[in-house]
């Protein structure tokens, strides 16, 4: 038995199989300020105890994408060591809220399969649950991702594909966000005076600046999340490989375009829920990333009058500015465009 | 009503107008850790909670300089976000100590307005405050900087520019250091025996060493001050304009000579009053930092005989070491000048 | 007397010479954030809290090499500041464990002193010895230097060479580790099936991963460590030298195999002793790092049934991958090799 993780194959996998991933991880200060380091982020919840406090929270709960990325990254050896290819997310919701001090695993659950026609490779559909010490589900989310087969003469296996749902409902949002006194909400702290009313479905917004990668910072990122994937950290393999640079871990985008998005959307201060996304096409350090968001629905959440939730397109770009919002729908992605994500955010009414 | 924020235009600002900015921050160990790893710096007082303790602090209190850095970033998006240059610094005072987990916020005063000739632009004075959670005032300083105007077709305004001080009274200094017990001070922990009286008015020091900076480090700084300045972050834009290049933060050139200035400057702990400073030319990633220092006074300070007061010019250089001390009052900078500070700092007499 | 810091010369120490170090540091979250960033180590026990508080630790300890490199630089200034090579290290030993909010400080003793018969540089050995904030010892080393003279024609002094243990005896490891209940040692959460029993003398384990190496990181880090050595950060003054590059730290190549190492060794969760180590050849960013290990012995520690210990042999390459095993003892190094560690780790019964 080799002492080694070769990761698994899409013949290790099974239907109802249950994976508990390696490496608990007590979240800190040190993550928060290094994640507020590496993005920027200036949302007034997460900056500022005092903040947090007097609306209702604890104290300044971790940013709901750090702690994304840090279940994402624990699930990354036992599931998409070997992949081919990210293929999606859906489901993702925020359970609880997550502080400094909390220390997060993670365990999935094979929820589906289907072998690609070509023998080489299948889907595998995980539902990844991040947990607290407690054991309080903090985090859940769908992803598939496509993984090579050990070997392609196995024979294939009856498919089972999980019906996902394409958009969370808005009552499913909200469980990481206690009740909010918003009174104690100061708009003129929080960087914007717009709510939850101010925003109209359609309404599409530039967040004007652009953030360059450097090789250093995504490399910092992914390992923060403790995040293994091979394709990140090593120039001499990937230099000889089809693009001839390290990939950057789609979560950093992710976590760029949440920064850049505070420009028009500061009080949008939780991600409470990923419908799905798409990392388009692959970014590579020394280019430069910008974004737009569309609001798709905006609704209120059953038996809450604190906060309403908007639906958000959010469109990462490299080297683009999107004063003119590039991408629409039914149309082929500008070759620019690196991710595009359909989320849930948390806003005061 | 953009939900963007496209900065202040010098039309925007009047006389008088106060100016409470966005996104309170809590400063945390993480930070200080982050701080700490940007610059090196060895000042016994801010690196041992043991030291700090011993000579009379609650435990080791926040650099002086990432107090600055914080309160002026929150500055950048209502007061500097289109200017075109940062002309000075005047009056800067540290007031109280700053501890991990206290959560600073910063108001603007509007001081004074001079619109240029040209009718293009005006120069802003403003006196930035910054305060801890309980209200307290933990730093303020006037900058001035030259902003754009939107419309070069409205009418000039009056003028009215402040009368600052061009030095500190060294009685003015010292409020954010707890009386010391000096006995306790250990020179051996240290880094130096020098003291106060050691240091003769006129003394040149120079700092030795050399300092390269990348892209990702002053990125990274001046991400954790919250700092928005465009022209920081984004190459596809700064590659098309005047340099071709990111511009380097000019805080981040303040942090490195003064961590550079440990070396000859060991237990002058404090950086206690910020007199003037003038940013001579841009710093670029790539290049190396040094720096020296002239004592331009030396005093004591009324009712204090545990800590006395040196008054610094410390002059900062790229890709040119030190030795010879380059730059003589009344001649034209060398070209390698990046910093020109003129500055207070406490050290135990 | 210069108030800067131009380090020791060989004439300048002396046999059973005390040095107290500068700069005293409490060691917090926020490093081990930031450690954790820049090495990407997966051990659970340092990784959480409640995975550390299972087996008997107070709370996660700080990893052991960020305990080395904090108690290193700190000697730097004395020690090696006019060093023309780090030559060898020898017993080194983890005698306590440190937590988050810990202070560290240094002190070296001059064990031993050969000047070299081209009387331009000698030999000096020293112990360092790392104490926390109540002046219990957290580490000890051995360590030997080749260091200028300040005037070659200064006498040569009598020789004395001490002698030094090749390798520590098991049963001096350990004191950095409380007892263990192994039963609470979850090997699902550690990232690994394999104990001490399963590994054998002999066998030879390739760590797969390769991690590139950029400026911005071994320089975040060294400054970390407060590690002041010129060669690492001075791209101006290095670029006219011998390698025309910045060299990397050792200490950070030992960071990196350490973290790679955990592909093959993820309950091996303690360093408890360092019997030797040479950097063979040095590194520069833009190189990636691979490493493999050979179990070179498995030695049981009297009076505890917890923890075995295992020595290790870890070569680390630069642009070569490991699955061969490069390098043979009693043959030359392969022109990669740039890390040959001799250490024992610790690893649950």
């Amino acid at each position: 038995m080799s002492k080694t993780n070769s990761g698994n194959f899409f013949e290790d996998f099974s239907l109802g199989q249950v994976i508990r991933h390696a490496t608990p991880r007590t979240i800190t200060e040190g993550d928060v300020a290094l994640y507020g380091a590496l993005y920027g982020s200036r949302f007034a919840v997460q900056s500022a105890d005092t903040f947090a406090e007097a609306i209702g929270y604890d104290r300044a709960p971790v940013d709901d994408l750090l702690v994304f990325h840090v279940v994402f990254g624990k699930t990354v050896p036992d599931i998409s060591l070997n992949a081919i290819a990210n293929l999606g997310y859906a489901g993702g919701r925020f359970l609880a809220p997550v502080y400094p001090g909390d220390t997060l695993n993670a365990v999935s659950e094979v929820i589906g399969l289907r072998e690609n026609s070509n023998g080489q490779s299948g889907v595998v559909y995980v539902r990844s649950t991040g947990f607290n010490q407690d054991g309080i589900e903090v985090l859940d989310y769908v992803r598939w991702v496509m993984v090579r087969k050990r070997d392609p003469k196995t024979p294939a296996r009856e498919s089972h594909v999980p019906s996902l749902p394409s958009v969370l409902a808005a009552d499913a949002l909200g469980d990481a966000v206690p009740p909010l006194d918003i009174d104690a909400w100061r708009f003129d702290l929080s960087g914007s005076p717009h709510r939850f009313s101010d925003y109209a479905v359609g309404e599409k917004i530039d967040h004007v600046d652009g953030m360059t990668v450097e090789e250093a910072e995504h490399m910092l990122a992914t390992r923060l999340y403790q995040n293994t994937a091979k394709v990140h950290f090593n120039q001499f393999t990937e230099g000889q490989g089809r693009f001839g640079r390290r990939l950057i871990y789609g979560g950093h985008v992710i976590s760029l375009a949440r920064a850049l998005s505070f420009n028009g959307l500061a009080n949008a201060f939780h991600v409470a829920g990923i419908n799905g996304g798409r990392h388009v096409s692959p970014l590579f350090a020394g280019l430069t990333v910008f974004a737009w968001s569309e609001v798709l629905e905006a609704q209120e959440i059953s038996g809450r009058d604190d906060v309403g939730a908007l639906r958000l397109r959010t469109i990462a770009t490299k080297d683009r500015p999107c004063a003119d919002f590039p991408f629409k729908p039914g149309e082929d992605y500008d070759p620019s465009v690196i991710l595009d994500l359909d989320y849930w955010v948390l806003i005061p009414r």
